[in-house]
């Protein structure tokens, strides 16, 4: 998977593009709305979202906690200012304290999907308010080892970055001209101070991104694998992740009471 | 469709009840975390659920807004009265005033998705808090227009009334002893005092039932189930919801960069 050719890249970009205008059009709509974290793939995905619907149309909206590093400010706005765009700076501090009173001090992981959620709810409401779609900015490593937090991050109106790997997010941010600075953060979700993806997924995202690559995408079975040099914790470890996170993208299941017609729904 | 047998009553129930049980089960817990509003919808989901888990194990959570009614309350606790379960009450007016603080006082429906965000919020760390699941309330009726709120009353693990019309709700709830006064509540999301559901939808929800059955269960043509002297007027509209609303009833649409196995993710 490593080294991706150009024109590989260039394909992948054109048709993220493609897909974000011609979704957001067929809402009718406009404008994006987008959550600016400082990190690679929110970035990514407000370059993209900037080339498909023009900057005027999208607003960046950096929503940073009490205990969110000083410089992801910086790189929210350094992208915003590259672009020419709209940011927005909403602290969700006072917010999730108050979560945090009613709720009796969730312990860290509690809180981080709060925090997650609360931002889900900015985003929304200005998407109300500005007639537009929130663009998420989850990749298709998270999507698949579950990563996120449902209805927080996970809660937005398209994937823009969902097919592409991890791997995948940062060669594609070096050739879309996201500043290497933000490109070689170490990737974590912000919940707590130090807190990085790699420690809590426990396993580095290059080996999970490999074995996600051979399992999903050439629909290699373990032992394949296995014979391609990778661990079996590894593999294990990545399939017990997926397994565990199906739940996630799938909408809530719905009790069937009729014996027919149940998909009719969709 | 009025008028149910209630040896297909029964069958629902059971299979509502078998339904909650084995899924809750399957993800290896035994809790439940259900948001009481007072209405009906919520009152029979929380009946079904205590007869699903046991009442032991399910926590009815009741979160009024500054300007919910007092009397909803009172059919709340009346409700974990008759199945003698536990009960929570968080007033969710300060975070909802935060909110408004930071987002500059958005109007009436903006403010009611957030009421609705802010509650799933609560529901779902309450839910990690004993290890359980967040068992919905939403009717087949409000999925197929679409009125709820994505990621607010829409965002739980599980809808239990999702393949029952509103009109059956009703006739389920009788059978299942919830109060008469809470069936006969007008229907409101609570929004704003005053809200209805069916001044909102614009239809009444018997016609839209039976526009909705006649089309989803049966199949049946426009002018088929005009025929069956139902006004243009109303069928359309009914329509028009449907279509409308169909993003909300999907996860995320994914950006697909690749030329095969997009669905692998499911």
């Amino acid at each position: 998977m490593s080294g991706i050719e150009r024109s590989t890249l260039e394909s992948y970009r054109e048709r993220i593009v493609s897909f974000i205008r011609e979704y957001v059009r067929s809402a009718g709509l406009e404008k994006g709305v987008i959550g600016l974290s400082g990190g690679v793939d929110s970035a990514l995905s407000y370059f993209l979202t900037c080339e498909a619907l023009g900057s005027a149309n999208v607003i960046g909206v950096y929503m940073p906690y009490r205990t969110t590093e000083r410089r992801f400010v910086e790189s929210a706005r350094t992208l915003v200012r590259m672009k020419s765009g709209m940011m927005r700076e909403h602290e969700i501090t006072p917010i999730v304290e108050c979560f945090r009173n009613i709720l009796s001090t969730p312990p860290p992981l509690r809180l981080g999907n709060i925090m997650a959620r609360v931002r889900m709810i900015v985003l929304y409401d200005i998407a109300a308010e500005v007639g537009g779609l929130v663009i998420g900015t989850g990749n298709k490593t998270e999507l698949l080892l579950g990563y996120f937090t449902v209805y927080g991050d996970g809660g937005c109106s398209l994937e823009p970055l969902g097919d592409l790997y991890k791997t995948e997010v940062w060669e594609l941010a070096r050739l879309a001209g996201i500043p290497q600075r933000i490109i070689d953060e170490k990737p974590t979700a912000g919940f707590w101070q130090g807190q990085t993806d790699e420690d809590e997924l426990n396993i580095s995202y290059s080996v999970a991104d490999e074995i996600l690559h051979m399992l999903m995408e050439k629909n290699l079975t373990l032992n394949e694998i296995e014979s391609h040099g990778f661990e079996k914790k590894d593999i294990e470890r990545v399939l017990y992740l997926v397994e565990k996170s199906r739940f996630k993208r799938h909408t809530p299941p719905i009790a069937p009471v009729r014996s027919q017609n149940r998909n009719r729904l969709l």
